[in-house]
C-alpha cells in the first residue's frame, strides 16, 4: 500500500515522499522500514534518529522533525486502527472441513466451516460467516453474514447474533439463566429459562464470556457493543448500542445499560438496576440492585460519584488524624477544668 | 393442559371457567390467549384491561378484578415454576450421533450423544443422560441417570455426577487445584492434585464454572446446590446441600459452606473459612482465610453483619461533618481560652 | 516404592524399618497401609494411635512418638510433594486416536493426540506433548516437549507454548485483546490486535483463562510461572518468572508483573501498572492504572502496604467511638460556658 494511499484512507495530510510501499504496522518503538506507525501526541514521541518506521501519524500540531514522510490528522490512534485493518486484515478461510455436522434442514451459506464443528436444525447462517474448529451452534439459531465464531464457542437454540459480530472462543450464548424459587425443605425448583438471547450487529464479545437467554423475554447486545473476556451477563439483561464492558464484569438479571456507556473490569450490578447513558462506572465498582446510575463517573461500592468517592477515601484516610486532634482537646479541656477548679477554691 | 388441571398441578383454588387450553407460559406483560402468568402481589398487578392471558395465578390474598380465570395459591411463582416446567419441558432428544468416541469398556445407557462427544475408559453414564455435542467426559467417570452435560464441558478423570445434575456448557469439573510448595530459586513443585470431584443429585453448575478436585481428598457438591456461571470452587471445598452461589464468585481451597446458605455474585472465600448452615453473604464481600460464618446476612470486605456495615457505610459518610465539628471545638475552645486570659490580666 | 529410597529422593534421614513398600500418598487422617504422608508443624500432629499410614515425613525438629518409620527432612511439605510425583505421576498417554485432523505442513511429534483434536497449519508440538480431546490448536503454533494441552483448550495461531507447561480445559490463549478507537457517533473501531502470546517453559495455566494476544507486540508469561483458573491476562502484559496468580484476578494491558511476585484470587489491576519483583498482593485488591507496587504486602482498593490497610481498618470501625467522643466534648463545653457565664454576672 503506497503512502499516499494511506494518506488518503487516513483522510489527512501527507508530508514528504509518498510513493513508498508500506507493508505492515508497529508501535513507534518497533516500526522497521516498510512499516507505518503513529505518535498519539507530542510530548510522547521518542527522538527522531530512535524512528526507523517508513511513515508515521502524527497528530495535526505535531511539530518535532520527524526522519521518515508523516501524514497529519485529527486522531492518530484512529487513523492508525483504520490503516491497520487495511493492512492486516484478519484471516478470512474459505472452504468446509472435512469432519462436520451440519443439520439437513439449517441454511448454511458461511464461507468457512472448521474442523469438528456442528450445526443443529432449523439454524441459519449467512455469507461470508466463519466458524471456527469445534464451535456449537444449537437449533433455530441465526448467525448473520460476515460474522465469526471462534472455536469452541457454544451457541445454544434459538439465540440470533447479528452481521460482522465477533463470539470469541468459550463464550457461551444462551446458556440458563440462574433463577429458583425457593420450596421450603424441599430446596429450589427452577424457574422457567425459556426465553432468548438477541445480539445486534458488530458485537464483539470475549473469550469464555458468558451471556445468558432471558428467563421468559429476551436478553439483547446491543449494536456495537464490545465486551471483554470474562464477563457475566445475566438473564433479561439489555445492553445499548456502543456500551463498552471490560474483563470479568457481572450484570445481574434485568438490569439495563443504556447506549454509550463505559463499565470497568470486575464491575459488580444488582439486578433490576438502571445505568443511563454515557455513564462511565469504574473498575470494582458495586451497583445495588435497582439503583439508577446518572451520567458522570462513577467509582466504589456501592457507585458514589468520582469527586464524592475520592474526597470520601481523603477523609477515611485523615481518621488518625482527627483521633489525635480529639484526644489533644480532650487534654485541653482538661487543663481547663482544672484550672477553672483551681480559681473557685 | 386444561386450566382445572393446572389448578390442580398448582394446589390452588380455581376461579372462573375451567376448560380453556393453556399451551404456554409468558409474564404478565407479554402474555397472550392460550398463555398463563403469575402475579406475584397484588400491588405489582397490572391493571386488568391490560391483562391478555388466558389463565392468572396469584396470592391467596389477591382482590382486585381480574379479566381471566385465574388461581389463587399460597406462593404464586412457585406454582407458575411447576407448571412452566410441565409445559416447558427441557428438550430431552434420544439417539446417538454418527461421530462420537465411546471407549469400548464403558457403560454408557445415555439417551442421547451428541456429535464429537468423547467417553474415555471405564466411565458409566445413566439412563435418561444427554451428553451435548462437543462434551470432553474422561476416564472412570459416573454420571447419574437424566443428568445433561451441556455443549464442549470436560469432565476430568475419575469424577462423579449424580442424578438429574445439569452441568452448562464450558464448565470444566475436576482440573487440578491450584497448590504448590516453593523450592527457593528453583520455583514451585506442584503438590499432589489427585483427589476427585463428588457431584450429588440435583445439582446445577453454570456455564465456563470450575470445580477444581481434591488435592488428596474429594471435593463436593451436596444434592440440590445451584451455581452459577464463572464460579470457582477450589479443591476439597464442600459446598453443603440446596446452596446456592451466584456468578463470578470465588471459594478458595478447604473451604466448607454449609447446607442452605445463599452467596452473591463476586464474592472472594478464603482457604478453610467455614460459612455456617443458613448464612446469606451479600455481593463483592470477603470472607478472610479460616474465618467463621454464622448464620444472619453478612456483607462487606472482611465480611460483617449487614447492620454494621450499613452503621459503617454511614458513618464513613459522616467523617467530612465530624471534621467541620472538630474544627468548631477547636475554635471554641481558643476562644475560651483567650477570654480566661483576658480575665486573668 | 521401598521406604529407604523415598528416604532418599527426600534427601531426609529415616527412622525405623527401611523395606516396606510404599505404594500411593494420602493425608495424615486418611492414610492407610502402604501409604505415605507427612507433617508440616509437630503442633498439628495427631495422636500416634491415630496414625495408620506406613511412614510419615516429619520436619527436623519433631520429638513425639510415631508408630511407624518416618523421614526427617527440612521441608515435609516439599518432600512430600516431591515424592508424591513418582508415586503418582500424571498419566501419559501415547497414542494418536482415529478422528483428528492435523494440517499436512505441520511438525506434530507429540505422544499423545486425543479425539476430535484439531492441528493448524505450519504448526509444530514436541516430542512427548500430550494433546488432550477436543484441544484446539491454531496455525504456526510452537508448543514444546512434554506439554500438556488439556480437554477443549483453544490456542489461537502464531501462540507460542514453551516445555513442560500444562494449560487446563477451557483456556484460551490469544484471543484478541481488549482495544478499541471511539469514533464519535459511530461508535468503536478495534485497535490492530496482531501480536502474539509467548508462555515459557514449566508454566500452568487453569483452566477456562484467557491470556489475549498482544495488540502490536507479545503477552508474555514467564517460567515458572504458575496461573489459577479463570484468570484474564491483558494484552502485551508481561507477567515474569515464578509468579503465582490465584484465580479470577484480572491484569489490564500492558502491566507488568515482574518475578517472584504472589498475587491473590480476585485481584484487579488496570493498564501500564508496574509490581515489582517479591510483592504479595492480597485477595480483592485493586491497583490503578500506571501504579507501581513496590516489594511488601499490598492489601484493599486502591492497594495499600497491609500494616496500613489494618489500621485504617481500625480507624474506619473506631469512628462510631470518636462521634461520641465528638458529641460528649460539645456537652462539656456548652456545660463550660454556662458556668463561665454564671460567674460574670
Amino acid at each position: 500500500m503506497r503512502i499516499n494511499f494511506i494518506a488518503e484512507l487516513a483522510g489527512g495530510k501527507l508530508f514528504g515522499e509518498s510513493e513508498s510501499e508500506i507493508v505492515g504496522v508497529a508501535a513507534i518503538e518497533k516500526a522497521r522500514e516498510g512499516e507505518i506507525s503513529f505518535i498519539e501526541r507530542e510530548k510522547n514521541a521518542p527522538n527522531a534518529e530512535e524512528i526507523k518506521a517508513s511513515c508515521v501519524i502524527v497528530p495535526e500540531n505535531f511539530e518535532a522533525p520527524l526522519p521518515c514522510p508523516f501524514i497529519k490528522v485529527k486522531n492518530p490512534k484512529l487513523a492508525f486502527a483504520r490503516i491497520a485493518a487495511e493492512l492486516h486484515p484478519p484471516k478470512r478461510r474459505a472452504n468446509r472441513s472435512a469432519n462436520i455436522s451440519i443439520a439437513k434442514d439449517s441454511d448454511v451459506r458461511a464461507a468457512f466451516i472448521g474442523e469438528f464443528v456442528s450445526i443443529g436444525e432449523r439454524t441459519s447462517i449467512g455469507e461470508g460467516a466463519q466458524i471456527l474448529p469445534g464451535a456449537r451452534i444449537g437449533e433455530n439459531v441465526s448467525i448473520g453474514e460476515n460474522s465469526v465464531i471462534h472455536s469452541n464457542c457454544v451457541i445454544y437454540d434459538n439465540v440470533s447474533i447479528g452481521d460482522n459480530c465477533i463470539i470469541h472462543s468459550g463464550a457461551v450464548i444462551g446458556a440458563d439463566g440462574f433463577g429458583y424459587v425457593r420450596d421450603g425443605a424441599n430446596g429450589y425448583v427452577k424457574f422457567p429459562q425459556i426465553g432468548t438471547v438477541v445480539i445486534e450487529d458488530d458485537v464483539e464479545i470475549g473469550a469464555n464470556t458468558c451471556v445468558d437467554r432471558g428467563a421468559l423475554g429476551e436478553t439483547r447486545i446491543g449494536r456495537g457493543a464490545k465486551i471483554d473476556n470474562l464477563v457475566q451477563i445475566g438473564h433479561n439483561v439489555r445492553v445499548g448500542a456502543r456500551v463498552v464492558i471490560a474483563s470479568q464484569t457481572g450484570i445481574s438479571g434485568s438490569t439495563v445499560i443504556e447506549d454509550d456507556c463505559v463499565i470497568g473490569g470486575q464491575v459488580g450490578m444488582g439486578d433490576h438496576a438502571t445505568v443511563k447513558s454515557g455513564a462511565i462506572i469504574g473498575s470494582q465498582a458495586g451497583v445495588l440492585p435497582g439503583k439508577i446510575v446518572r451520567e458522570g463517573v462513577w467509582w466504589g461500592t456501592p457507585v458514589q460519584p468520582l469527586d464524592e468517592y475520592k474526597r470520601q477515601n481523603a477523609h477515611v484516610k485523615g481518621i488518625n488524624r482527627l483521633k489525635e486532634e480529639v484526644k489533644e482537646i480532650k487534654k485541653q479541656i482538661a487543663r481547663m477544668i482544672n484550672r477553672s477548679e483551681e480559681k473557685e477554691y
